[in-house]
């Protein structure tokens, strides 16, 4: 790679778009700015030759992914080497209504990396990591709380995964009929979705006079999640 | 299984849900009605070992589910016994933000459905799937659209699965805190995440006096998407 080429992860028959190819992209931008709006992946993984699709929170550190092992017992037996792992983050931004069923489509962002997971298990690694679990989508929160005992560090598993392997794939392009059927008196469209934050809801148990902190400002009602959420990764990352 | 018990999917070590098992549930009703609500769902196989998630449309007819066949070449080898198979469906609901870092959390609905994907082949069954393929969404829609074509059919691969075994977990409880931890001065919350519809977006080819027709009246901008899928989607089997 020169010294001008922008980054990308490599590229083999594991992670390379093979349908709809123009839609795939490699560089870690692209990749990662994905990646960083989202709060939910689903990761999967094989035990006993059969495949498990988990939902998750994660984040990413570098070109590192982070999630939490709920499920370690099943998912992470083989620690020697790292279990193979596929995770993967979609942003679903319409349904698309053509005028014949064929091009009935959606748009959509999404990202697959590909790596083997493994335990966090040294404990300065993990101890950054349980703060970031928290910071990456709340900066600075970590030290508004009440401090971890230890019987919650141990409880709680932290998986993470260097990407070997990672691929985006983006439709943004709306309708998209066959050039012939624009003649027809049928109707297209393209549907929108979004998925925003609600009216925050404090707990009810705050005692008098807690006030709702200023770090948590860019979650406001209305404000699409996946901004808040790319806000503050960056943030979280320029504090360090 | 008695007359007056409601159907529910056989547990065992595949689909049990081990962690927080209180938030398990097997009940058709239950699981159906997650499936039913959502468009996007994350199919993991297992190709020479390794695992691959990939997002796509999808919907389910009585305990079958079915999707798009995009990846059909590299996910649909072993055709003889179908491909084992893992398909989920997630709703997230909200972030918590707790009084410690372990209660930190994320209310969410979703289904580990798994069995033995196929390609649909018999012409009659492919014939209903791609019909319901839209229908599903936008019921009555495929009576209003150019007939697919011979090409269009061939090209397009229709994956089926029987769900042999599924899950559905929930949880919805807000902020959880441990009892002692609610007499500090810590601000907690339940942050809502909605996933809406957005104003519809008209083809801007549309020819003159082509109205949106009526049976999309369902989707309409702000209206929670879920909402609307369930409603198509109970729409669409009334239809039959």
């Amino acid at each position: 790679m020169s010294a001008t080429e922008a980054p990308t992860y490599v590229v083999d028959e594991r992670n390379r778009v093979k349908r709809r190819h123009d839609r795939g992209s490699y560089d870690h931008e692209t990749v990662h700015r994905l990646l960083d709006a989202a709060a939910l992946c689903h990761v999967s993984y094989v035990v006993d030759g059969l495949p498990y699709c988990t939902p998750t929170l994660f984040w990413r550190e570098e070109t590192r992914l982070y999630w939490h092992g709920s499920s370690a017992s099943r998912m992470l037996r083989n620690l020697s080497d790292g279990q193979p792992a596929c995770l993967t983050v979609t942003h679903l931004d319409s349904l698309v209504l053509a005028r014949c069923g064929f091009n009935h489509s959606a748009d959509y962002r999404s990202v697959m990396a590909f790596g083997r997971a493994r335990l966090v298990t040294e404990p300065e690694e993990k101890r950054r990591a349980l703060v970031m679990m928290v910071d990456r989508f709340f900066p600075g929160r970590t030290a508004q709380l009440r401090a971890s005992t230890d019987q919650e560090i141990k409880a709680t598993s932290v998986v993470t995964m260097e990407i070997e392997r990672a691929s985006a794939k983006i439709r943004a392009k709306g309708v998209a009929d066959d050039d012939e059927d624009y003649a027809l008196p049928i109707y297209a469209e393209r549907l929108p979705v979004h998925t925003v934050i609600g009216e925050p809801e404090a707990c009810p148990r705050l005692l008098l006079g807690v006030e709702r902190p200023a770090n948590l400002a860019g979650y406001l009602a209305e404000r699409p999640l996946e901004e808040a959420l790319a806000e503050a990764y960056a943030e979280a990352y320029a504090r360090g």
